[in-house]
């Protein structure tokens, strides 16, 4: 098992990027609130150590470097309400979709609208438990599939709606899939903090007002059968990532619609023991190519 | 550009795992019958060279290693004929779904069924056009997309219809990423030997009987379309791969429906100069693990 309990990336005072084990402030349990790291050496999903030397949080980054990062799967109507606001019966399997790589973003990180995300409307929030893969895992049944597990962050499956599920021929992937519409973090926490992934409160505030509030026990599909059926046939790789789907309170679910506009500050949360992504929207100029 | 004009991944006879430029024979355009190769070293995507060294082929494998390949993207529904077979209307956009990279494999290796896709029914191929990114692209114009490609390859987009259609919530991605579902390969082709990617003969022949023969003439979205627009708001990267979806004559689409099964030999082509992949179906024996 990994030697850290809270994995962060971050640019430090020094000007370096490192990957570190947050030293959290007594009593906090926000991982975005660290301001100190002990430097890790090595490879996050194979030999590596906590070092001795600490260094000063300058600004965090997506827990993981791009190049750490394997496949991006995302899960799609994994709570019963948000099945229900989104108008769509309950799911029998997993209902499994994906985002690139470059849709991965940190913690910080502005959610850039580009050109073609300015068409047509639907520009949405969702909360989601983030499963970050630690092990190759195959066929791995339930009771055997949280050991493949590095650890948990909070993640925002940014999604346009109209591009998702109007103009995109039914496939969601087009529309959830921008550059930066996945950000996550603000660290991974170790299953050693995090004993029981589907006991965890769920929420998202725009700017400053709760519009999703959940829990993870909500899951239509809980996390260690989420990994064992995605791993049937199909190998699971270190580095990973499954967004495990968003509760009630969606944009789209609401009467009328609340679509995120330029400025507008998103904050997801897992609590306790995992803490808070804040991203700001923002509409990028228009470029000069065109579709 | 990329200095090789066939560039082909291969087990030689030395025991090595090699990139080579494919050394062919006179008069053969199939990269498939290619026996030797000067070897490539360096990093295909950037500073490399064409060595005087000569290895013999033992085994053709996937045209990039693992780790140098990027996210896989498909596409549905692009040719007008299997739209109308598919009983789904003509998209207004390209239609996009992703495969995981561990879907991977090469010219050569079987297609396994694992127990999840012996369930339910409809195993079938669909022949596609494989577009191999080299260079990073970012809302590239339609005239300078093709400017991005490394080279060109064919694939078998290898899908299970009750999984993609019926069991995975109308999201695609699932019946068709099991491991080694997306058989590409011989090798990959460069631009500077097929200049239009779209006046290429593409087919399949099942067990020695053409099941699809069509040309990438009559996509409904050209490939520097495909890639201008999957490059808006999105930033394609080296050794990303693009499928670019099949021409009418899949199983799904014949009446009878034609589903493949246990020791089924599906080549795929695309001609002149790219050439064939061939791969036997193999039902893997049941493992212990349940849903």
């Amino acid at each position: 098992m990994a030697s850290f309990s809270r994995l962060i990336r971050f640019l430090a005072k020094d000007g370096n990027i490192y990957y570190g084990e947050a030293l959290m402030p007594v009593g906090v349990k926000d991982v975005s609130k660290t301001t100190k790291a002990r430097v890790i050496e090595g490879d996050i999903f194979g030999k590596h150590h906590v070092t001795d030397q600490i260094a000063e949080v300058s600004v965090l980054l997506a827990p993981l470097a791009r190049k750490d990062i394997g496949t991006v799967r995302c899960l799609g109507l994994n709570y019963e309400q948000h099945a229900k606001e989104s108008n769509l019966p309950l799911p029998k399997y997993p209902v499994l979709f994906y985002k690139p790589v470059t849709s991965i973003a940190g913690p910080t990180d502005d959610i850039l609208v580009p050109a073609m995300a300015q068409r047509g409307e639907g520009l949405d929030y969702e909360c989601e438990l983030v499963v970050v893969i630690g092990k190759e895992a195959k066929d791995v049944p339930e009771r055997q599939a949280l050991d493949c597990v590095l650890g948990y962050a909070v993640g925002n499956d940014v999604s346009h709606r109209d591009w998702q599920l109007k103009l995109g021929g039914g496939q969601w992937g087009l529309g959830k899939g921008f550059d930066g519409w996945a950000p996550f973090g603000p660290g991974i926490v170790s299953p050693r903090i995090i004993s029981d992934p589907n006991n965890l409160h769920i929420s998202t505030k725009l700017n400053g007002q709760t519009v999703q509030s959940s829990s993870t026990e909500d899951m239509i599909f809980g996390v260690a059968k989420i990994i064992s059926f995605l791993s049937q046939g199909t190998t699971l790789l270190p580095g990973d990532l499954i967004f495990t789907g968003t509760p009630q309170g969606v944009g789209m679910g609401r009467k009328p619609a609340l679509w995120l506009k330029d400025g507008d500050l998103v904050e997801v949360t897992l609590a306790p023991d995992v803490g808070t992504c804040r991203n700001k929207v923002k509409i990028v100029p228009d470029k000069p190519s065109k579709l």
